[in-house]
């Protein structure tokens, strides 16, 4: 369904917001084995809730840059090329579904 | 600060529930991996988006659970020891926190 | 389904906290109505916005009031009558709405 | 702040737009009203609680339509007149707030 927008999506990331992003994301994935930890440890619920909530707001704000690029480039893209409602409508579902 | 309510909780998780509760997070672990990959292979926005979404799904599942567990457990032995409150307006500190 | 747990919820608000979770809910209304009039003189889109996220904040702390009352007094009393795992479900299920 | 931004906001809702969102509103405030008649005929917690969960939900939808219509003209007319950036930008700091 997003292939024709998809294709508009030309700018790729540079090296450097790669990294960043990645960075991000390797921070997670080391509070999820944290949990993990937490989890085998017998520690307080409370704490891993905690926890969980910190991994949240970290993907949150991870979601909330991809959004962001996105409509600075495939957005913008497709608005200038005269396909924006598109490109709206199949990133207004994601969000409905993401802060669900 | 919850110590005394931390004390509280005798039951440790059965060697069943913590191997149910880590395969869901090793799964987490390996969704946010994922997301890691799509990155590196420049992958649609959109995409993206859907997957991080699917695990803030199955993070808030966990939650849930850990939330459940809690309140059959350390809540329901403070209240029978008369300390309900206490460990109540603990727990509603973290969901407000949570559902942010 | 949750009549016998609704039987137990013996303990009505006193007029003093009826009153102020009417004026909270008063307060909401008049924000709603408000929301109606920036519509109605075509407001600028973000300040409908930020209006109904504050809307939206509003009725989140009237359900945590709701549910900290609920979790005190029902759930307290499920528990020590010894039904608290039903009363728990229950109100499992109802956060796990509240937070989508 | 959003002057700038405001001024480009050229396309006001039609009369039907309006009547169709306004009515949403007003069904929400009569939401709301049921809610406070809930709080004054002592009815259960929970039942309060699905009652908040789903106004919580109408508001969610009207915030979509808001966030839709106004990406689809005043971030549109924005990215046209090569101002797209800010616009996107004060649009995302009020989805942070909204998704909060």
């Amino acid at each position: 369904m997003a292939d024709h927008l998809q294709a508009l999506a030309i700018e790729p990331r540079t090296s450097d917001e790669k990294t960043k992003m990645l960075n991000r994301l390797k921070r997670v994935e080391g509070q999820v084995r944290g949990i993990q930890k937490m989890i085998d440890e017998d520690r307080y619920c409370i704490d891993i809730l905690v926890q969980i909530s910190a991994i949240e707001s970290a993907l949150k704000n991870v979601g909330y840059s991809v959004t962001e690029r996105h409509m600075k480039h495939c957005v913008t893209d497709a608005i200038e090329k005269g396909e924006g409602a598109d490109s709206i409508e199949e990133l207004m579902a994601v969000l409905k579904q993401f802060s669900k």
